[in-house]
Order: C-alpha cells, then structure tokens, then sequence
C-alpha cells in the first residue's frame, strides 16, 4: 500500500458498509415525525464510544457504559423527545426493557445493544410506544438511511447535521459518514477523553478495518479537537455519547500512511460536526469561533477561549454585532490567568484589530469592526503575549430565540 | 459599656455623621440625570476598600489602589456613563486629573481623593465635562444626600439601592448607611476578600470610631458573606469596588459587644445590599436564592450553588417559573464535585421537593412546584448528602429583556 494519501468530501451522508439504519414514528413527545432509530452493525464491526462525565449521567448512559464494557455492539438504539435522565431505577428498568426488546427482534443478547436517548430530563420514557415501533424501524434498515436517521434524533435542532469523507492511501479506500444532534446543552465533557467538559449525540462510522483500540484511540483524538470545543450554553448534558464505529468491510486493515489519513479525515469530520452543532445552536444567528493563541499552555489557552465564548455579555454584544471589545477583554481578564498583563493581550475581530495595550486598537473604526461581526460566521482572535499555545473553541451568540426555545420547552 | 445589644433597620440613606454627598449632571452619558457623585469625608475618617481581582482592572481601580496604600482619603469620586476601562495609558491621566481636579477645590492632594467609574468599557472619559460639573457637586454637598447620590451612580439599574441601620450596644449607638449599584457584569470577586468572585459599586459609611485595619477587618468579612455570594451573569467587572468609611463621629470606639453588634449590622446591611442587585439584575423578574447544604465543604458548596446559579438553562426554566428539576440536577451534576452520588441529592423549590434518589419525588405535584417558582422570591435549596458545610448565592432568572438590554446597551 503506497501512493497518494488524500481525504475528500462526499455528499453528507454516503453509505457506509456494514451500517443499516432505520427509523420509525414512535410518539415518544413529538406528533408528525420520526423519533425512533435503530443501527445495525455488521458482526465484527469496532465500536468505541465516548460518555458525558455529568455525575448524573442519564441511564441509557450508564446501561450503553455497561453493555460496552461486556459485550462487541451489534446495535444501537436511539431515541429523541425523552432523555430518560433522572429517573432513577425505573428509568434503568426501561432502559433495559428497550435493549432486550431490540435484543428478542435481532437474536441477539442484550448487552450487544447500546442504547441513547435525548429530550426532556425526568420524564418516564414510554417504553411499550417505543418498543411497539422497534419493528418498523427494522423493517426500514437500509445502508442509505443516514439522512433520515439523522433527523429522527434531532431535539430543538433546526436541521440535520450530516458529513462524510473518502480517504485514500494508494489502492487502500475507506468511507467516513457521521451525524450529530444537538443544539442546547451542549458543553460536551466526555470520558475517557481530556479534561475539559451537550446532549450531544454523535455517530461516526467507517468502513475501515480497525480493531477496537485503534478505534478508541481515533474517537479520543477526534473527540478532542472537536466536541471537546464547543460550547452554546456550557451546560455539559447528562446524555452526551460519541461512538465510532468501524465495520472493516472496506478491505485490508490500513497501513500507517492509510491510517493516518484516516485519523485526520476523521478529525476534520467531527471538526466539521462540530461547528454544524454551534451553528445550529438555540437560537443561534453566527457560528462564533474563539481563537486564543500565545498562550504559556494549553489549558490556559482553552480556559480563556471558553469564558469568553460563555460569557452572556460577549453573547448577547455578537448578536447584535456589537464591537464591544470591552466586554470581551473583561471576560478575558476575570478567566483566571495569572499574572495576566493587559499591554500584552490584542484582540482581532476577524483581519480587524479591536484592541491593544489594554485599549481600543490605533485607527479602530466602528463600522470596519461591525462589518467584522455582521455575518453568520464570526471569529474572535485573543493573542495573550504569552507564550505559543492555542486553543479553538466554538460557540454560537445569545438571543431572543434562546430565551425563548428555553424559557418554553417543557410547555 | 455595657446593657443591650441590638440592631434595627433605618430609613434607607439616613444620614452618617461625617459624610457629605453632593451630585450634579455632567453628562457623560445619559441626558437629564446626575452622573457625578462627590463624597466628602470628615478629617480622621478610616476608610477601607476591596477593588475587583479582574486583570483588566479600570484606571480608577488601579489609581484607588495607589491613592489608598499613599494617603488617608477624603474625598469619593464617582462616575456613571463611562466605565474608563480599557483606555490605556489616557485612562490613567484621565483618572489622574479629574483626580487633581478635586483635590484642588477642595485643598486637598490628589492621593487624597479616590476614583470610581461605572459605565461603558472603552470609551474615553470626558474629562472636562466631568470637571466642569465638579463645582456644581461640590455646593450640593449634604449629609442627607445619600438616596440622591444612590440614582446618580445608576447605569442599567432600574431603581436606587439604599440600606440603614442603627446599632446600639449600651449607651454606644453608631449608624450605618449603604448604597449599592450593579445590574450587569455582576459576580465581584474582590481582593483581598476570599477566593471567590460586577460592576458593582458599593458605598457604606458609619459614624463608628474605627482604625483602619478594624476597617478593613470588618469590610472583608462583609464582603464574604454579601457580595461574592452574588451573579448576575457570571461576568466580573473592570470596575467593581466596596468601600467602607468609619467617621469616628460617634463618640468613642467602640467595645468588643458593640464591635461585634456593629459587624453584624453591616454584614446585614451588605447582605441587603447584594440582594438588591440581584433582584435588580439586568431583565430579572426574580430574585432566585440558591442554597446549597450537606456539602464536605464550604469551596464544594459555593462550587454547586455558582454552577446553578449561571446555567442559562436554569435560568431561562425560571424565567418560565418552569420547574424544570432536570436542568438543576444537571447543572449540580457538571459542577466538577468529586464523587458525587446522585442518590444522596435532594432538591428543594422553597418547601417543595422537587427530586431525591436521582428522580422526581414521591408525590411530586407539577402545579405545587410550578407555584413555588411563580414568585418575585424564589429558594432553591440543594442538599447534597455528603457533610455538613453550606453556601447561599443570589442571583436572578434570565428574561428577553435580558437579551434586550445586552443587544442594545452599546447602540
């Protein structure tokens, strides 16, 4: 296996073999559409997942944490409308009924099913309307069953959020598909990944030949450059799950130069998620990206990027494309950085230089700076004179429609 | 000294012997209204003071800390309109010469006049106009100036913020009065006070005979226990600053009963004081008290209560008077409480439970909790099973006027 690496975009949504999904109208909370998917993997398929570190994690989290740790997943099971989060043993109890049902339908145990579930916290999920779907959505398997799947696990999303890639090394191919739902929040924290902190669902698949520590090792790597930067409201879920898949029916494991172009097509897929889920946050009208360079490190870069992309003051300016650069050198400046010096920090807005030196930047001009903010991608870039690391975070502003979408969800 | 101890509330902005305030419109801002407050202190008054730990600390923060370690003071200066905040270099002279401006009306030296600002960040300071009104200030100097002295240091507060009481220990009496600013940008983190975190500008002054590090004692200590128990938004100010001022025009100092009475009149007076902001934040419609008990200790506990207090998703629920018990949890859950069980939490909406066990409670009533919410007061109280510490913070729900009024604040 030799010859030209390359990674490029297919149509959101390309089959992956080895993945069937089918989805069906269950009336879990929403009339009109579907709520219910079910995944079917090929027997043999990797499955690495990542789970939310909220301490009350949800019990399809603790059950899918379980049956992970028991058993090779043959399926997963998904619903939205009801999170089944904080329900308590019977919420368990359900959780279990619904994989044992999927368990009786596929011949399969129960422990090979994952389950996820999104919606309203504290509800009792209907687990006879959902069970009583499950066969409809077996019937609608099918490998080219992503886009709909997609909008089956949507919550107060506005759309589908769907990617994919095909990589190449030499004669060696694979598919990369995932999706994401998510829309508020979102702060995903996921073990076993790094330290920073939705209901965020993610589902990757490739069609790739991975054994299951390759495929844990690429979900960390692509979980930390991507979900692990986003942020619309910093209120890390009790559901949030990423799982990769990998079925290995594309052909020979991959070599070092394949696997690599692999880890980077997966990154920048999930990357690519992971802005779609900021862009589509509640009520979002910008997708914002903090950038914070010269940084002494990381953590410090990611502690600065994050305080001002969750600052409500910051928020609330950028959906008015308000240059108040106040704001965000106050939310700068209350992060916690020690021995900050103000004279050092410079603040851009996009190629605009907002502020230098603790103050307004040289030749500032108020309508170059609103122009900077005005559109429906923003990026904010905090050079801290500091050192030379950085960090990304993405984010989305505060408006009418996230009071409103919040303020009226459960009624 | 001896007989009863006892403390009483007085009409707010009852006069404190020893201080003089006189205010007049410079406008720095806002059209019709006084911006510019001037305090005069009796010769001997101790004065103490704790200025925002924001690394972007205004020029007037920076130039108090300087006056204050320099010379005794005896004038206040305070303006609303215009923060002075990221102004560089310019904003330091701007602060220096409204600074001397005072000193030489008064025949005083500029270290002998502190500075405060309060308003938009970045925006030069209009020196001369403030400087111009000085005059007009000074001649409405007066003791009972304190409720007009409240409104002239407003910015997007809605009403005046005044408290006072008297103290008695035996034949010893000293009165205090305070007044408080602070809608947005509010979660003070003061030095030197404790590790926690507006712009909030807070004023009391008493008649007691104190030295400075009494002074100081006593300010810290009520600083603790009122001010950093208190979020709007979570956004700590350039700007924030808590002076107390002791005149010693009461007679002799006090003994240790009526130093005691006297720390808790003015931890009582703060406490009024911080609750006032809150039910004053920008857009609130409540006053929402988080309490958190049966923490191991009292950093665990301040650690829930703020996490509570700032989700947008709370906050929005209570807007909605919406008993979203879910989101609470979730936001106790992300709260970074090392091992904490879900099992052993139980939440409180005033005297509601809302959950135990990681689940709604037994007998649960929508519209009983959903009442407890509907109040201009709301408690929440969290109790976490695991020791015996406890922390309250105030703060308030999340509105579209909150939207509204961070959209427009600029424009």
């Amino acid at each position: 296996m030799s010859g030209e690496v390359g990674v490029r975009a297919l149509p959101p949504g390309a089959p992956v073999s080895g993945v069937r999904l089918g989805t069906a109208a269950a009336g879990l909370r929403y009339g009109g559409r579907d709520d219910l998917l079910l995944l079917r993997l090929a027997e043999g398929a990797a499955v690495a997942a990542a789970f939310t570190r909220n301490a009350f994690a949800a019990a399809p989290v603790q059950l899918a944490r379980e049956h992970l740790a028991r058993a090779r997943p043959r399926c997963l099971l998904v619903n939205a409308g009801q999170a089944n989060a904080g329900t308590g043993a019977q919420g368990l109890a359900d959780a279990r009924a619904c994989c044992e049902a999927v368990a009786r339908l596929e011949g399969l145990t129960p422990e090979e099913v994952l389950p996820y579930s999104t919606g309203v916290i504290g509800e009792p999920l209907p687990v006879e309307r959902l069970v009583a779907a499950l066969p409809r959505a077996r019937e609608a398997l099918r490998e080219d069953g992503w886009e709909a799947a997609a909008r089956a696990i949507l919550t107060t999303d506005t759309r589908p959020k769907l990617a994919s890639r095909a990589v190449e090394a030499g004669p060696w191919r694979a598919v990369l598909t995932g999706m994401v739902k998510g829309a508020g929040m979102i702060r995903p924290d996921l073990e076993p990944a790094g330290p920073p902190q939705a209901t965020l669902l993610a589902f990757v698949a490739t069609d790739a030949a991975l054994d299951p520590s390759q495929t844990r090792r690429l979900l960390e790597r692509a979980v930390d450059g991507s979900f692990h930067c986003l942020t619309v409201d910093g209120d890390t879920s009790t559901n949030d799950a990423c799982t990769l898949v990998a079925t290995g029916r594309a052909g020979p494991p991959p070599d070092g130069a394949a696997l690599g172009a692999l880890a980077e097509a997966l990154d920048g897929l999930c990357r690519e998620l992971a802005r779609a889920v900021a862009r589509d946050g509640e009520g979002a009208t910008r997708l914002v990206t903090v950038e914070v360079e010269e940084a002494r490190d990381e953590a410090e870069a990611r502690r600065v990027a994050f305080t001002v992309a969750q600052s409500p003051l910051v928020k609330t300016a950028l959906f008015a494309a308000d240059p108040n650069w106040g704001r965000i050198l106050a939310a700068v400046g209350r992060s916690g950085v020690e021995g900050l010096a103000v004279q050092g920090v410079r603040l851009y807005a996009g190629e605009v230089c907002l502020a230098e030196g603790g103050a307004r930047a040289p030749g500032y001009d108020e309508d170059r700076a609103r122009k900077a903010l005005e559109g429906e991608e923003v990026l904010l870039r905090i050079l801290l004179g500091r050192g030379r690391a950085r960090a990304r975070v993405w984010t989305c502003d505060l408006s009418y429609d996230y009071v409103r979408i919040n303020a009226e969800y459960r009624t």
